[in-house]
């Protein structure tokens, strides 16, 4: 049976009756003309949007619904950890080919709701509409923080250091491995690229220990994360290529192919994290990096100087371009 | 040029500087990874989305560019207006046919900034990709509301009045003439479907008076705004045929073509309150009522019998069945 057979009011019934109930912050949830929430007292509210299109920044032929689902909210929830927030709840639009299969369609909400459940957020609302095209999945995701642990990207200074957390490239290694059929044995790098880890903790940590003074996250690259980032503080930057550390998986997958790894995964959408953290920042920075797991490596340095640049075996180029979601399709 | 020869940076760019400039309650607007908002004090948030797909609810070839950006600000507005609440911010999130006209990008964009500021919100943040389908404008809004005012739809009481907003079938005849071409010299019936008015004035009136014990916004037909309000608070409803007031421009169509109006009227997206009123509020109705102009009608009753009933002509018929976006195409 398809979507557009079960129809628009059995959809969502099923996804009130199907959805982790929400906590007591949510005063109305689905079923209404629209979301009642209770916000935590003296926060800001942290508020983000992102759409996955099919076909553009995924390929149904090469994700399941779950993960496409479990994607499109963790990106979001990236968004947030960007900014240092906890993320509270999520609408989900989803704009359906009206042949897509009910069983798709329950696991694609089964799989944000899961992903959402996670990091104690909770699905309150949404919208479900036909289309003609392809399968459009939109998020908002709204979470809280504390101001003095707010987050932003204009507000580095010239001498922080860049640091990453967890590794560059994976995620074009696993889509490169989907799109070849070769991922098999490699759940790791397929998961860097499909259900990205939104770093939350880390973020989190990051922020309330005052190791951070920046952050901004990876997701079209890490060149254009780079850019961005020292463009809005208004620096220039310099990355260290012998410091960046390469995803297992790309350095596997390039070394099998004779292909220098670097270009990818300075273009890789690895929904990491690119941190200014202040120059003598050691005691703050050990508090908050026992806290979590994850690598977390320094790349580089925010400079005064307005270049965005490259050391690589001694020389120094101007980083790459950046990848712009709008124009490429991946 | 289009939007794809443009560039997804260049067109951020341009939001940044023609959108609106957002109040102080906005810490971080478009620029970061995400929206940070100071939300106001004592007051609950009100959250909804809603998507336009071009050749499902809009045609872009009867649709200026500028109406379908106000038309998806409205719709999201009309759902906090249902609520009792008063908008604060939006997300836009626009999934764009590479081969959209930059010119069209640009008076969608300004139509949906000069929507929000109309209703004292403001753009603080969003989306852009490409897609190979239809253009999808999907909005979030983001209102509050005083707990006391909130306006939900499964608190109405058997022997509640069913009011409306405005008229009935506005929307349809405008969409209808568009359509043949015959809507010259009828602003007002096109503006309906095209550009419709969220009733918030209205709804914060009778919330802050007292005067509404439930409310709907009628965006897939009065017969299912009737319908959910009525089955949300379990009870039943009997609308009176001859009470309802059919939209100016759908009685001349009708006229015109000797159709009888009342099914359009029950199936149209007028974006109308459909609000319980409780029996006894005569004097808190008037108080509301003078707050606005909007005509506002008594159309029906709420029953604690379960059928949703239309009399007419003295003859009790079940009334018809609602509309869902998701089957239908208009």
């Amino acid at each position: 049976m398809t979507v557009g057979e079960r129809g628009e009011h059995a959809l969502i019934e099923w996804l009130r009756r199907h959805l982790p109930a929400p906590g007591p912050d949510v005063v109305v949830g689905i079923g209404d003309d629209a979301a009642v929430l209770r916000p935590p007292r003296g926060t800001l509210l942290v508020q983000t949007t992102d759409a996955l299109v099919d076909g553009v920044h995924v390929d149904a032929r090469l994700l399941s619904p779950d993960a496409i689902g479990r994607r499109a909210v963790a990106v979001n929830l990236s968004d947030l950890a960007a900014m240092g927030a906890t993320p509270d709840w999520l609408l989900l639009s989803l704009v359906l080919p009206a042949g897509l299969d009910v069983q798709a369609f329950e696991a694609l909400v089964t799989g944000a709701g899961a992903e959402a459940r996670r990091w104690g957020a909770a699905v309150v609302g949404g919208n479900l509409t036909q289309t003609s095209g392809p399968l459009v999945v939109d998020v908002t995701a709204t979470g809280s923080v504390r101001p003095r642990r707010l987050l932003r990207r204009d507000t580095a200074r010239a001498g922080d250091e860049l640091w990453l957390t967890g590794a560059a490239g994976g995620a074009a290694a696993g889509l490169a491995m989907l799109r070849a059929g070769v991922s098999d044995g490699d759940a790791a790098t397929v998961a860097a690229y499909a259900t990205p880890t939104p770093r939350l903790r880390e973020a989190r940590a990051l922020a309330r220990e005052g190791a951070a003074r920046a952050a901004i996250d990876v997701s079209d690259g890490l060149a254009d994360a780079v850019r961005q980032l020292a463009s809005a503080s208004g620096l220039g930057a310099r990355l260290d290529a012998a410091a960046l550390p390469i995803a297992p998986g790309l350095a596997r997958l390039c070394a099998a192919r004779g292909d220098d790894p670097l270009p990818m995964a300075l273009a890789s959408d690895d929904y990491e994290l690119l941190v200014a953290v202040p120059p003598k920042a050691g005691k703050r920075l050990r508090a908050a990096r026992a806290s979590f797991a994850t690598p977390f490596t320094r790349i580089g340095v925010l400079t005064a100087a307005a270049e965005i640049a490259m050391t690589r075996d001694g020389v120094t180029v101007p980083l790459p371009e950046g990848f712009e979601h709008f124009v490429g399709t991946r």
